[in-house]
């Protein structure tokens, strides 16, 4: 058996959580492999230790939270929130080496986000935007899945939107976004697709949403700006307007434009960050976020539920396709057109990795 | 690790269906390791193609059939039926290399059979002769069910019938089974054991069989003459007549001998193919065809019913032993009297193996 | 993948059962990897057989007991209660090497052992003294269940009490136990670790016990006594009295007084002894036995249904400790003081597994 590679970077910041999801009680998380124990301090803050007691690997995440310390559940050591151990049973002298590790946290954007690879490089400004999830101009909500598949499967399945003609045929899925055409470009650390469908039918999601908001029936004209992020983070600029409004600014739409200037039409962003939980595994966050009818509730509640429907059609094929490709272990496989966005996905994730590589075994050249 | 040996030729006619289980849908079934889609044509001839698409691996059977065309359900890859790609989302251009294997496919006996191997030797001669399964001089019904065993352990199963006496005491088990003695005899695809037991008492099965059609109550002629053909069909004529009647035949009964050459009885067959679907899980395809009362429907109800009953026994004793072989998996077995037919057909179907297995190595002898 | 040490002595008297689960059936239980079937003979006494048909493997308790002989399930060969094949079916000579290993087996307090090793060295004074299971100046009752983990985990669990007060809070835990000193002593094959608590607040059980079998409320001395005897038996000694009443006498408790000794108060045993099925599963069997209020049944329900409780807590623990472990299999542990009582009791099982192991390979010495 030859060693695998690893599938994600380290140091990275990968959502843990949704902020709601942690308070004052222990939750165990994995993340790149690693078992996690989060907990919120005294201070309102967030705390990721090891969840694996120092003495016995007892998950910490069993014990109990008293203050800002966690007391296994096994034999009562207790560890501080920076995961050195403060107190032992039946002794006074604590082993100088008893501590478990802690890992970098932060909240951003409404997630929890770790990092787990090396500290010092544990860069606030590298946790991606998505502004949109907290952002008083958009409304909106999301959930958390847990996706049996590699989570670079998810990030191909959100970088070529094909696939909603094939999979999501009753919802957002039209002949149109297999057929028309895209163009795929890319920076450093990010890579875009982006569609543009011109005066054709709406989709009966969106045609629902822009009758619902405007009171407008008829052709449209309907976008895709999908912006990826490395590692894994994929926030998708989608929308539909009214045919020629100007939804098509002269020059392109960058993915930024207010949809004043789009014309009359109504616009989503969908948020999609995706943490490889194990080789196989991953925690799926995603939220919908819109810029049209802000405050009312029973849609932003209608929008979740609609669209956690079609993203368990998504998880339908991707658990398939894990299981197609362990199956065939030693596959190769060939791309289509449709696959230069996810390509570049690969290629910025495939970077990221390499450079955390470290040779084995260093060559030692032979004098002359 | 040592690489496993083949335990099925692939080379063969396997049963992938019922002929009634194949229809205007996708249907999956994995035979001999392989992930077939099989679908009924236009036509009425039935397809059968590779079930990963040629891009992403994707099942084709979660797809959609159109015409003679399958479309992949996840990117909308077409193939048609001879698993060519006639079709890409968002290019015009076709890579060649585009198309999953399709299988040599026929109908016969009731059964949909495929060759998974070199299409080249599917002779539709070598499909084994089931024809009791539709030959209107006798009226039976069948089921499939999937065992957690080597398809091996089905067969073995088959060609000794002294487990009737252990295992379905309540039906058509008794003393005698064990008791009587018995030939076994081989050709070059085939193995046959014939076992007579003479006036004897006729077990609860055959007793009911032999009152209902000809309102016979008293001792019986049994005979069970079980014919395998390599490497995985197991026919076999049973039935019981009035003692002495000419059931048996001067010189030995062949198998093939009418009821009338038989004298007042009943007779039945037991047609059994088992398809490996794995080295450890099989497709157990059987029916019970008779000579007797052909217009009964209730009677064909009834009979398929407590053959599925008897066929549960089996199966729980199969999947047992499969359990206890994997935990021993180094052990050497000792034969018996009664697994002289089972040993003929293990033979005939490892020389099946033999031939179609290539030396990896070809070792290169050195020049003097 | 280096060969894995086993992880316990062969030669030792485990306990199979309790005596009632054995009776005129066949019964089927694994001990040491070593896969058994157990019945009651016609004289009462048990048998204890491999459980395995030489002819199939099939498990043969899953066959028939008749007198004191065992049918095979599946094609009839028939045992005797010395694992001698007395009958085959269709054959008259017997094959001289068709048997399956029987094992030494006797009935004491309570409980089938079985001896998995040499035959030859099973002396049946080696049996664990576990006498107060069925002594007469002693009530109580037990169970047994089957935990996923390392047997030496549970050896582990009961060698340290002060887990009580994280895992047992509710019931018998208290900070006291985590705190009193204790000391560790050791023997050939047994280990000790007694520890006293003085003039403290009853936890909740003993609470209980005390008031209700002498009306007593306040203070009380406590004490455990844990003695371990290798590999896997552990009895413990506990109980509560009237501070200062004399339950601890001059120059120590040796655990062997009697209650008279110790003054006003209350005594009980936890009986333990855990046999390892395989390195990651094992039969935990337990009782409670007390030395008050020794005619009250339903006394004897009560703590039987309250201690069943207790170690439902352990279970979980042990089970998350084993997959932990799983997790990390070159993990190194650190051990602590309260450590000290499981570190003899492994090391006296260490012993043991040294003492069966051969060399595999014998190194040849080459002549100077």
């Amino acid at each position: 058996m030859k060693p695998s590679k690893s599938t994600f970077p380290l140091n990275a910041w990968y959502a843990a959580a949704y902020d709601v999801e942690v308070g004052r009680s222990l939750m165990a998380r994995t993340l790149c492999k690693q078992k996690l124990v989060l907990f919120r301090k005294l201070d309102g803050s967030v705390a990721a230790l090891e969840d694996a007691c120092w003495h016995r690997l007892m998950p910490l995440s069993l014990g109990h939270l008293q203050g800002d310390e966690v007391t296994c559940g096994y034999h009562g050591l207790v560890y501080n929130a920076q995961g050195r151990c403060t107190h032992m049973p039946s002794q006074d002298t604590l082993n100088p080496s008893a501590c478990v590790r802690s890992f970098p946290v932060l909240e951003k954007h409404r997630f929890v986000w770790v990092w787990p690879g090396d500290p010092a490089k544990a860069d606030p400004a590298l946790v991606p935007d998505m502004h949109w999830n907290d952002d008083a101009a958009w409304a909106g909500d999301g959930k958390m899945i847990r996706v049996k598949c590699d989570y670079r499967l998810v990030v191909d399945n959100l970088m070529d939107l094909t696939h909603e003609t094939f999979v999501h045929g009753s919802s957002i899925g039209q002949q149109a976004v297999a057929e028309a055409p895209f163009v795929a470009t890319h920076g450093e650390r990010t890579a875009t697709v982006t569609r543009w469908m011109e005066n054709i039918d709406a989709p009966p999601f969106w045609a629902g949403q822009i009758e619902h908001s405007l009171g407008y029936k008829g052709k449209v004209d309907r976008w895709q700006i999908i912006k990826f992020e490395a590692p894994c983070t994929v926030n998708i600029d989608v929308g539909v307007a009214e045919p020629g409004t100007g939804a098509i600014p002269p020059g392109g739409n960058q993915g930024d434009s207010r949809l004043s200037q789009r014309g009359r039409g109504v616009n989503g962003y969908v948020l999609n960050t995706i943490s490889p939980e194990t080789d196989n595994t991953c925690l799926y966050f995603w939220a919908f976020a819109r810029n049209y009818c802000l405050s009312e509730q029973r849609l932003t509640h209608q929008l979740r539920e609609g669209v956690a429907n079609i993203f368990r059609e998504d998880e339908h094929v991707l658990e398939a396709q894990q299981k197609a490709m362990e199956d065939h272990p030693d596959h190769t496989f060939y791309n289509l057109n449709i696959d230069a966005g996810s390509m570049w996905a690969r290629r910025l994730i495939d970077g990221l990795v390499a450079k955390e590589a470290r040779p084995s075994v260093i060559p030692i050249q032979a004098a002359a």
